[in-house]
């Protein structure tokens, strides 16, 4: 199985722009799961809630999800993508699961990081695994990462593949997310995005480094600190399925009943 | 609060050597707090269930914790320290936390590595914080880190600094052990051991690099890969109760509803 990430620079609030580009790099690679960043279409920094307003949509019915199933159908390619969702009345911060042969799977952010808690509504989806045949799939979105029950939740409803749109500013998610691998026996494939926003006062600097890590912690793919580039690598997701460390079981082997964790 | 380890090479089976040099450190340094290796006074690789059985010694009235409750009066010091226990019957692979005026606590390793299987039953004890006045303190222990569920049952009960003896053999733990004090906000102090042991036709060699990490993911001190050596830094333990990340509340904005850990 082929996964892959398009670390790319969003244009804020082109999104006509922006999802044509994703879409062309798409139709050029070959690969069974893209991942794309969080907010791909769209850009991060938004002012005032008219903008999100503006430039969110329905799911799937919306521009950014029709094109992005369009070319999934094209290439037979599997693409998971961040972007602003409008559902009734309330806009979230998500990730669609696309398939070759339609929609499959939605994921609202559950923890939003500063100031997305102006724009959004914190998700209500919860943490979902959606079995492609390929592989499983979850999905989380940036600072869901802080959050071990998060990966914990998705590798224990079985996910092979953790696909993890962001747009990180702090250095420490992709170390941590070699942990969030070995921790779960799972792949985690982390798609940042590149570039600087500067609107209404404030400066962000992405911080790129989108990586791919195999169950056991390896790093199959990093890339630039600050250019785009789109990667892609093979891997057996069967890997994931086998849940030990040198001889430790490590999914068995939990105390379930020493842990207090409410 | 002075906070640090004892990255010291045990003779394997020479229980009073091994105390005597860690009591004669403990003596030459000043620190509030000392934590040493997992199985600090017997070595690790042991290779019959008699060899464990003549090594291991109650809690606290063996030889090695009252030697080392000797030494924290006299020098008004806590410790942390990892030693084969026996406890009606059974033997464990734990860690005590003792201090100038007398036994605090005691944990039993609840993810035993390997063989240890072989040697120990499974902790019961859960994971427990105490309170020194100067921190709250809680204990895991070496594999324990591999399972998020152990430090964040200790950070949401209320620790301050997690002790964590150690015999590392893989090179994962260290920098998982920055994700756990970033995830939960706690100081972490991990105390490795160094050298090599060759019994029974095995051969293990340990990794060193004992660390100290405050709650944002600082490394305030790091040991060698492969020299004994002892460091102490000072530190705030009240920084562990601010459990913010920017402006996130990582502990408030968990999102408890969602997770499924069972």
């Amino acid at each position: 199985m082929k996964i892959g990430f398009i670390q790319f620079h969003p244009e804020f609030g082109k999104k006509e722009k922006n999802v044509e580009k994703a879409v062309g790099i798409i139709r050029d690679i070959d690969a069974d799961l893209i991942v794309l960043p969080e907010l791909f279409n769209s850009g991060y920094l938004f002012t005032s809630a008219e903008e999100v307003e503006n430039i969110s949509e329905d799911v799937p019915s919306g521009y950014t999800t029709q094109s992005l199933l369009h070319v999934a159908k094209d290439t037979d390619t599997f693409i998971v993508a961040g972007l602003a969702e409008k559902a009734e009345g309330a806009r979230y911060n998500s990730a669609v699961l696309l398939g070759p042969e339609g929609f499959v799977g939605l994921y609202r952010k559950a923890h939003l990081f500063k100031d997305e808690v102006k724009w959004f509504e914190k998700g209500d989806t919860g943490f979902n695994v959606h079995d492609i045949g390929l592989a499983r799939i979850g999905m989380m979105i940036c600072f869901d990462w802080i959050f071990p029950e998060a990966a914990r939740t998705l590798a224990l409803k079985g996910a092979d593949i953790i696909c993890h749109p962001s747009n990180l500013m702090l250095p420490f998610c992709q170390k941590a997310m070699i942990t969030r691998s070995l921790e779960n026996g799972v792949f985690s494939l982390t798609c940042n995005r590149v570039g600087v926003e500067e609107r209404g006062g404030e400066r962000l600097e992405f911080t790129g480094l989108s990586q791919i890590v195999d169950p056991k912690g390896n790093v199959l793919a990093l890339a630039s600190e600050d250019e785009e580039g789109t990667q892609v690598v093979e891997i057996d997701p069967m890997e994931a399925r086998d849940k030990t460390v040198g001889i430790n079981k490590i999914f068995q082997e939990r105390r379930t009943d020493l842990y207090e964790l409410s």
